[in-house]
């Protein structure tokens, strides 16, 4: 597994993007993004499990049932969220300016209707730009209160060719994923089904995507999409193969990089901190507690004041309604002052573990998030 | 129902209090407080979920199943929680130097042993100084970050006779009760068994306590007690009577006082704002609905910046997992500039409906929990 410096969307073959300011943002910040594969693409999705949904999400879980796509377009400063009927048209509307096998993906504001004619000659524009060097554009057109983009890419080796998957990512806010992420695009020139492709894919988010918290905040318009699209030439990747546990492993890498890059990222964040829960009775147990504590706003204040404070550690785990002996419980809190602290918790009860990702709660948060208008 | 002037725990016949600084604090602010019934009373509790319990609580749970109690003795500034055997210990050496039939209960910092020997000596003094007009100080001495301290009391009239019930609480972090929470003590000269008190007290907190939030972490140590010594020489108020009825009225109204107060005392917290879900399918959705709301720090840094952002309040409805028809939600949000926001949802599908309170996330909640150290 070798990562891409610099490498994005893009960096797989037959993977063309592009990012352009069309007129969402009062900002005049970029706000419309485009990926395109050249071939028609293996395709999976997982999707925020809120019930109150995004139009886009609506739509793409219907989409995603094909298994196949060729283009993702994705708009930011609008969520297209509760906006009834109209907002349902608007998404199809974006698709179909787009072209056939397209996925739609918005973030922003909730509530409000999308100017749907300027991102439709946004499109147009976009089509014309699409390039082998826009993804690091269109890494930036889908951000909103994020401060950086969010791009990695990886070569694999399978059966002697190489494979790359590159990634984008928008996070900040309202992170508190529950089987979905924020937006995240993957993208692979490997040679994989539709079926062994959503398998993948879901086990990497398990991992990754959902066990990071900013804020508890579950959104409304989580999605992360893979593309495969089979132009690196490799065999089929099967099921159940070591090539496939090659590919996992490097999703799965890809993901859990994404995933960090966006609790980093967090609106506010000074610090990243991570929980290692071992000792668990199962799996579940292990990430219910390891999410618990990212999601204490108590904790994320005394990381932000660097105070070792365990007991509010334990007051977070107790909350879950998980059984455990408190007394068996060990704490270690390491790199307190640092960028990444490290939070590890042996309930020495099991052999089950997991690992979830937080950041500090501070006055930027509030900031960021008391002064965000509708 | 009339409200008490001025009132608390030592309104009702027979009950005596005092708060003192015995030494655990190091601003010097009152740390010790006792009540004390002249006869024995009735006595009910109910206590935290977490499964985390302060050792106070896990010897409380134990001694209120007898039913009576004279004497509650609780010190602040230190929670006895992950204690151990110790703890457990120091909480019976607590209850022991007071006297037969006291509860005990803890607040403060989680993690350190109690200075038992300076409390062992206060208790004496308290015991001295104990006295009809020692509520206030009682009321003072169960603070922590608190900035206020928290009483009422009300009288009813039951067969003729004037009944008195007080009450006092702490409260203002790690508050998200569950069947619980933080500490409360109310006192009574009504003449009512265990058995209903048990039934009144646990009904009350249902809809007061229970459905407040301050910043969604749920303490290790909250309790509410109610003692009841029947010196107002009424007859026995009876389960299912009309008495019993007006009884809860009574009780109810105290622990809405109460639980409103603790929201408005929320670490940080500049504004209030009642969540009143109505139309729901049944009583346990609109709860879960309501808290959600006040739950969130999308919403809660929203109500800060007096911004009508429904959007995040759609997204913390849908978060919780229950099924509605986000088409058929109606959201509206009252008074925004005001110390009391009012939000209202109609879910439209049902007729059952819940009132939680929250309190707005600011700079401020950061600056103490971050300062605030181990």
């Amino acid at each position: 597994l070798q990562p891409i410096h610099n490498g994005g969307v893009t960096t797989p073959k037959g993977f063309l993007a592009a990012g352009i300011f069309c007129g969402i943002k009062k900002s005049k910040k970029k706000d419309l993004a485009l990926i395109s594969s050249e071939k028609i693409a293996s395709a999976a999705g997982v999707f925020t499990k809120n019930t109150v949904k995004a139009a886009p999400v609506v739509l793409d879980m219907g989409l995603i049932k094909m298994g196949l796509a060729q283009n993702i377009i994705i708009n930011s400063g609008n969520a297209n969220c509760s906006t009834g009927a109209l907002g349902l048209k608007n998404a199809q509307i974006m698709a179909e300016a787009t072209g056939p096998l397209t996925l739609v993906a918005s973030t922003g504001v909730i509530g409000v209707q999308l100017p749907i004619d300027v991102i439709k000659t946004g499109i147009k524009k976009l089509k014309n730009v699409l390039s082998k060097s826009g993804g690091r554009s269109a890494a930036e057109a889908i951000l909103t209160t994020d401060t950086f983009k969010k791009e990695i890419a990886v070569k694999i080796k399978i059966n002697g060719r190489d494979i790359y998957i590159g990634a984008m990512a928008k996070g900040s806010g309202m992170i508190h994923p529950d089987m979905a992420t924020m937006i995240s695009v993957i993208t692979t020139d490997a040679n994989i089904s539709p079926t062994a492709l959503k398998k993948a894919l879901s086990a990497a988010v398990q991992n990754s995507f959902n066990m990071i918290s900013v804020d508890g905040d579950m959104s409304t318009n989580d999605c992360v999409f893979i593309l495969a699209n089979g132009m690196s030439g490799s065999k089929e990747i099967k099921e159940k193969s070591k090539e496939f546990k090659l590919f996992l492993q490097a999703l799965d890498y890809i993901c859990k990089y994404l995933a960090k890059e966006i609790v980093k990222d967090g609106e506010g964040a000074t610090k990243i901190f991570e929980v290692n829960v071992i000792g668990a009775k199962n799996d579940a147990e292990a990430k219910i507690l390891a999410r618990a504590v990212t999601n204490s706003n108590l904790v994320r204040t005394a990381i932000y004041g660097s105070d070792p404070n365990w007991g509010r550690i334990m007051a977070a785990l107790g909350s879950t309604g998980i059984k455990f002996d408190p007394d068996l419980v060990e704490v270690t809190m390491d790199n307190l002052k640092s960028k990444v602290v490290l939070i590890k918790i042996n309930l020495n009860s099991g052999s089950f573990n997991a690992i979830a990702w937080g950041c500090d709660l501070t006055e930027g948060y509030i900031k960021i998030n008391a002064r965000y208008h509708t």
